[in-house]
C-alpha cells in the first residue's frame, strides 16, 4: 500500500490493549486499506514494563502518560484500552485535539461521563473526526451475517430475543481480586463487562431499541484473595492473601421489553461452571430464527419457516464460507477464525469509517447500552419493578 | 404376574389420555408392578367417540360421565387427563370415594381448587389413598439421572438455574384456536401448560423451592381463528372460520430467587420458531454442571470441576445406559428411549407407590408449583416488582 | 377395529422377541391397520421359562416346539427372533404351510439356505403369502424421510456412502461370551449383526446395489468367560468362569463400489469404546447431502445445495414433525420416539403387505444383504481383494 | 527480545506462502522466541506480483528465483511453500548450502526425490542444520492435547483409527482446473494433500506406523473449465473455458494395518457436499476414546472407561483452556482461535528447534507419510489387495 500512514496510539497495557496490538498489525495484511496503520505509540502507566510491552507487541515507542502522547501532532488515533472510569477523560481530551478515537467499551462507567463523551463525538464529527467504542461481537462474521439476515428480512417481526454471556473464571471463591470486581474501576460486574456485549448485540442485530428492563443482580462470593501478581483472568489466589471485597455483581438477570415489541431475556454471570465464554443470542422472528454461542464461533444456527414441511430445522452455517461478512479476506471456508479476527475487522471498520463513513456503533449508540445498563442497577435495586430506559 | 388386579379408569378423550393408555398397557411389561393394571374404563365426555377410543386405546368400557365412575367399587384408580378447570372436582370426589388418583398438571387452575386439592390428598393418605400428579419429564431417565447426582453433591452449591422451555406451534398466527388458549379452561397459556413443567422440574432437581419472582407476560396474537374440527396440536386453521380471542399469555418470562441462594431464570414460549419441544434446564453448582434439553431427552449433559485441567468438559451422557434410573427395564444402551416412556415410567411409580410409598410429586407439590404460576402473573401484573411465592 | 384377527406366533425368547411382542400389542393401537394382530403363541425352547415369558410380554399361549405351531390352522404369521443359524428351516417351513413370515435379520447363516429361502418365498408370493426380513432401522422416522429425499432427487447423483456402525458392548476383555460370539449360531460377528444393518440401509436409501467389496475384518479379544446366566449384553463375566473362544470379528472394515458409481466407506465394531449404538450415515450427492446418526434418532442432517450462499449448512431436522413418515401416528413435534417404535411400525408394513403390497425388504433385498456379506468374508480372506458380489 | 535475529526466505506465492507469512509475523508477538525471526526475502516466480506481495505480507525484499536466495549468507532460513514437485530440488540445496529448512507437505510427489530429501536433512543434522516437515495440524491444540492424553496413556491399547478429511470445494463438476489437479505438479489428488494430514496425524496420535492398506481411489469429474485467473480455492470456472483432463483422484478410501494392531479406516474428499474443511479422526482404544472435528476445531471429544457407571460420556473439552498446548499463550479460555494459530505454532516449535530440539516431523517422518501414499496407490491399482508400506 501507498497510502498516507495512520498513527496510532494505544492506551492501556492489559489483554486488551494486546489484542488491539495485534489488530492494528494484522488488518492491513488481510485487507485493503485506506490508510496504513502504523503502531507509533503504547502508554503504559507501568514504566517498568511499557518498553517491554511496545517491543513485544510491534509498537515503535513507549510513554508513561496518555497527556503527552494527545498533544502530539504526529499522532493520528487515540486507542482507549483502560478501565472504564479512565474512558470520559482520555476520549473527550483526545477528540478536542482532533484525534480519532477507538474506545473500549463500556463507554463510561458514570451516565455523566457517557453523556459528556457523546457530546464530544458529535463536535468532532463536525470536524471529520472519528469516535468508535469497542464492541468487537459485532465483527463476528457469524453476527454479521446474522444481522445482514435479519435486516433483510428472513427472520419476519421479531418476538424473542434470548441472551446468555456465560463465564465461569470466578466460580472458584478463591480466584483472587481484579480490578474486575471494584465498582469504582470496573462500574458493574458480570452485568457492564459481558451483559454489556448481549445488550449491544441484541440491539444492533434486532434494529430495535431496548426500552425498559426488569432485573436482579447476585453476588456470590463477597471477597476474594489479592492477586499477589498479573497473572491472566482465572487462577487460583493464593488463600493466605488478604482477602478484598467483591463490591459488583457476580450475575445479571434481566427480562427486558424492546421497542418493537419483542420480549427479552437476558443473563450474565462469570458462575457458570464449565462454560468458558458462552456468549450466546438466539433470536426468533415469525418467519425465522437465529441462534449463536461464540464457544462455536464460526457457526451460524439459521431457521426458516419457508424451508419445506418434511426439511425444516436449524441449519449450522459455517460463516468461514466467502459469502460471509470479513470472511473472504481470510482462508478457504471450514477453516476457523478465531477470537482476534474480530479485534482485526474492527480496525479495518475504524480505518475505513476514517475516510469515508459514519463509525459503528458510535458514541450515542454505546450510550444507549451504558443506558440499559443503567436502568438494570435501577431495577435491581427496586426490587425489579419495570424500569424505563432513559 | 399373579397380583391383584389395579383396575382403572382414565377421565378425559385427548392427547393426554392416549399418552396415559399407552403407559397403563405398557408398563407391566417391562417392570415388574406389585399389582397388574386393569384398564377398566374410559370416559369421554363425547359419547360418540367414546367407545371407539376405549377400543383403540385398549379399554375395558367407556362411560359419559366421570361420576358415575368413582363410585363404582370395581375400580381402584381414577386418572385424571382433561382441562385443568376440572380436575379439582374429580379429584376431590375420586379420593373420598378411596380412589387413588393421578392427576395431570398443572393440579388446578384456581388457587383455592388447589388448596382443597392438597386436603382431600392428606386425608386420604391417612387411609391410605395415594394422590400424585403428573408431571412426568421427573420420569425421563436423564433429569432422574441428574437429580440423582445433584442429591449426591456432584454440583455442590447450586447458584444458578436456567430453565427454557420452548416451542413453535402457536407461530403462525392462524394457527387454531384450542381450549388451551382459553383462560377458563386452561388458567394460562405458556406459562401453565409448559412453564410448569420447567418450575416442577427445576424445584425437584434443585431441592430448592423458588421463594420470589419477577416476572413478565406477553401475548402476540391475540385472536385466532376457530378450529373447524380436532386436528391435534399446531396446525393451520381456516383463515375464513371467525377468530376468538385467545386470553392467556403466548409467552412467559421471570426471574426467581431460590430458597438456597440460587438465581433462576426461566422462560416459557409457544412462539420460538423452529424449536419444537426444547425443554431445555442447566443447573451450575460450584463443584458441577448438568444441562439437559428434552430435544435431546436421552443425553444428558455433566461437567465436573474434578475432572483434571486439560480434561475438563460438559460430558455428554447416553440415559440409556443401564446405570441410569428405568434405563435397564428397556433396551441395550444407546437405543434410544421416547416420549411416552416418561409415562410409563410414571405409571410404575404411582403403581408402587400405592402399596409401599409415598407418590412424589404429591399434590401438596404440584401446589407449590401453582403458587410460583401465580406469584408469576402476580408479579407481571406488577409491573415485574419481585413477588413473593405464598 | 372390526378386523379379522391376525393370528401370530413368535419364536424366540431373546431381546429381539421382547421387541417384536411390545411392536405386535403397540400398532394397533397408534395405526389403523387392515387386521388386528392377535398375539396368539410364544415358541422358547427353555420350557420353563416359556409361560413366564409369554404372560410378561402378552402371548395367550406358549410352547416348546416351533414345528407343531406352523401346522396349526389357526395361525396365520410366524414371526422368527431366533439366531440366524435356525432361520431357514423355520422360515421355510412356515411359507409351505402358508404362513405370513416375518424373519428377523440376518436372513442366513449360510449361503444356500439363504437361496432357499428366496425361493420359498417366491413361490408363497403366487400364493399369496407374504415373506419380509426384519431390517427395522427402515422404519425410523429419520431414515424413511431421508430415504424419501433421496428417491425425490434432492441429493441428485450419489457420490458418497459413509456407514459406521459403533458398538462398544465387547470392549471389556472380560464381557461374557454369548451365541454372538459363536460362528455356527451367529455366522459372523459385527460384519452380521451390525454391519448388516448397514449394507442394507444403505442400499435402500441410495436406491443401488453394492457390486465389490475390498474388506478387512478383526478379531481383538480372542477368549472371552462363560456366561453365568442370562444378563442381557454387555455387562462383565467372572473372570473365574472357563474362557471360551471367539471365532467371529469383533470389526469389519470394508470399502465398497456402487452400481451408480458411488464410493462406499462402511465400518463395523462393538469395540468403540464410547459409543454405544452409534449407526450412522452419511450420504453424499452433487446436489445435497444427509447424515443420521441412531444416537440421535430423531435427528436428520440435510444439506441442500440450492441454498443461498450465506445460509447453506446441515440443517437438523426433528424427524418428529407430523411430515415425517410414522411421525403423525404419535405425538406432537418435538416429542421424541425410541428405539422400539421402528418395530412397531415394521408390524404397520408387514400387516399392510399382507392385505396389499409386497413386503419391503423382502427375502430376495435380504439375499442380497448376504451375498454382500459373504463377498466381504470373501474379501478379508484374500488380502482384501476387491471381490464382486455374486 | 534482543536475540540474534532469524533471516528467512519464504518460496511461494500462494495460499500457504500468505498463512507462513502471517505466522513469521505473529508468533514472536505471543511466544518468546530464542531468535527474532526477520522477513527478509519473498521468492515469486511471477516478478509482476512479487513486490506487491512482499509488501502486503510484510517481507523486506523479492526475488524471482530462489537459487539467488539460497546462496545468500544472510539467510538463515528457507520455507517452502510451493507446489511438492518442486520440494526436492529447493530443500536440498538449501540444505546442503546450509539453511534450515521448513518444507510444506508433501514432501515430494516421488518416493525417490523423498528418499534424497532424508538423506540430505540426515546430513544436514550433523553440521545442525534443521530440517521439518509442514504438518501444521500436529501444532492445533486440541489435537496436540489428544496426542498428549494418548502418550500418557489414557487411551490404553489402541484398536481403532477412523480418520476422514472431508471438503466440497470441487463437488461442483465446474469448479475451475487448478494445479492441484495435476498429477505432475500435486503428484496425488485428494489423497495426497489431505489424505496426508490424515495419515499424518494418525501416526504422530498413536506412535503406530501404518504396516499395510487396501485401497480404492475414485475420480467424479474427469475434466474442469480452465480457470481465468487466480481467484482462490472453489468457485465457479467459466463453462466456456476450455476443459482440462484432471488425472488425480476425486476421492481416496483405504483401510489401514498398524503396528501396534489397531484397524485403520481413511478416507479423503473433496466432493462430500457440504463438508468444507472435516478433517477428523477418532481413536477408540480400550481404557478411552479420543474424537475430533477440525470444523470445531478448538473442541476436542474425550471419553474415559473410568468415569462412574452413570457419568460416562464424550466430553467436549474446550482446548482453549490454558492446561492445553499453546493455549495459554493467547486468551482467555473459551476464547477460540484459528487455523492461521496453527502456523504460528509451528513457526514456534521450528525456531525452538533450530536452537535445542529435532525437528518434528523432520523428513524422515513425512518420508513415512509418503510412503503410506504409495502403498495406497499401489494398492489402488492392484485391485485393492492389502500392501504393505515399503
Amino acid at each position: 500500500m501507498t497510502t498516507r500512514p495512520l498513527r496510532v496510539a494505544v492506551i492501556g497495557a492489559g489483554f486488551m490493549a494486546r489484542a488491539h496490538s495485534h489488530a492494528w498489525r494484522t488488518a492491513p495484511r488481510f485487507f485493503d486499506l485506506p490508510r496504513e496503520p502504523r503502531l507509533s505509540v503504547l502508554v503504559s502507566r507501568d514504566e517498568s514494563k511499557g518498553a517491554q510491552l511496545a517491543r513485544d507487541w510491534g509498537w515503535e515507542s513507549w510513554s508513561g502518560d496518555w497527556r503527552t502522547v494527545i498533544d502530539r501532532d504526529d499522532i493520528d488515533v487515540v486507542d482507549i484500552c483502560t478501565p472504564g472510569d479512565t474512558h470520559a477523560r482520555i476520549a473527550v481530551a483526545a477528540l478536542e485535539a482532533g484525534r480519532h478515537v477507538l474506545c473500549e467499551k463500556p463507554l463510561a462507567n458514570d451516565p455523566a461521563d457517557a453523556a459528556m463523551m457523546v457530546a464530544a463525538s458529535e463536535s468532532a464529527a463536525r470536524r471529520g473526526v472519528v469516535a468508535m467504542c469497542g464492541y468487537s461481537y459485532r465483527r463476528t462474521p457469524a453476527l454479521a451475517s446474522a444481522r445482514r439476515l435479519i435486516a433483510d428480512g428472513a427472520l419476519g417481526t421479531i418476538r424473542h430475543v434470548r441472551a446468555q454471556y456465560l463465564q465461569d473464571w470466578l466460580s472458584d471463591p478463591d480466584a483472587p481480586h481484579t480490578w474486575r470486581l471494584d465498582r469504582a474501576a470496573a462500574g458493574s460486574g458480570a452485568l457492564g463487562d459481558i451483559g454489556a456485549h448481549s445488550i449491544d448485540t441484541a440491539q444492533w442485530l434486532t434494529g430495535e431499541l431496548i426500552e425498559g428492563v426488569s432485573a436482579r443482580l447476585r453476588t456470590f462470593v463477597t471477597t476474594r484473595p489479592q492477586r499477589s501478581a498479573e497473572v491472566g483472568l482465572g487462577g487460583t489466589g493464593d488463600p493466605d492473601s488478604p482477602r478484598l471485597p467483591v463490591d459488583v455483581d457476580d450475575a445479571a438477570a434481566f427480562i427486558a421489553g424492546f421497542s418493537g415489541g419483542a420480549l427479552g431475556v437476558f443473563e450474565a454471570t462469570r458462575m457458570a461452571l464449565g462454560r468458558r465464554n458462552a456468549n450466546r443470542i438466539e433470536i426468533n422472528g415469525d418467519r425465522g430464527s437465529v441462534a449463536f454461542d461464540f464457544e462455536r464461533m464460526n457457526e451460524l444456527e439459521y431457521y426458516s419457516a419457508d424451508d419445506g414441511d418434511d426439511r425444516q430445522g436449524f441449519r449450522t452455517i459455517q460463516a468461514t464460507d466467502p459469502a460471509h461478512p470479513y470472511a473472504d479476506a481470510w482462508w478457504p471456508a471450514g477453516h476457523g477464525l478465531g477470537y482476534e479476527h474480530a479485534f482485526t475487522h474492527q480496525i479495518v471498520d475504524f480505518v475505513r469509517s476514517i475516510e469515508s463513513a459514519p463509525a459503528s456503533p458510535g458514541f450515542a449508540d454505546a450510550h444507549q447500552v451504558q443506558r440499559v445498563l443503567a436502568a438494570v442497577e435501577e431495577s435491581a435495586a427496586d426490587e425489579g419493578r419495570y424500569t424505563r430506559v432513559r
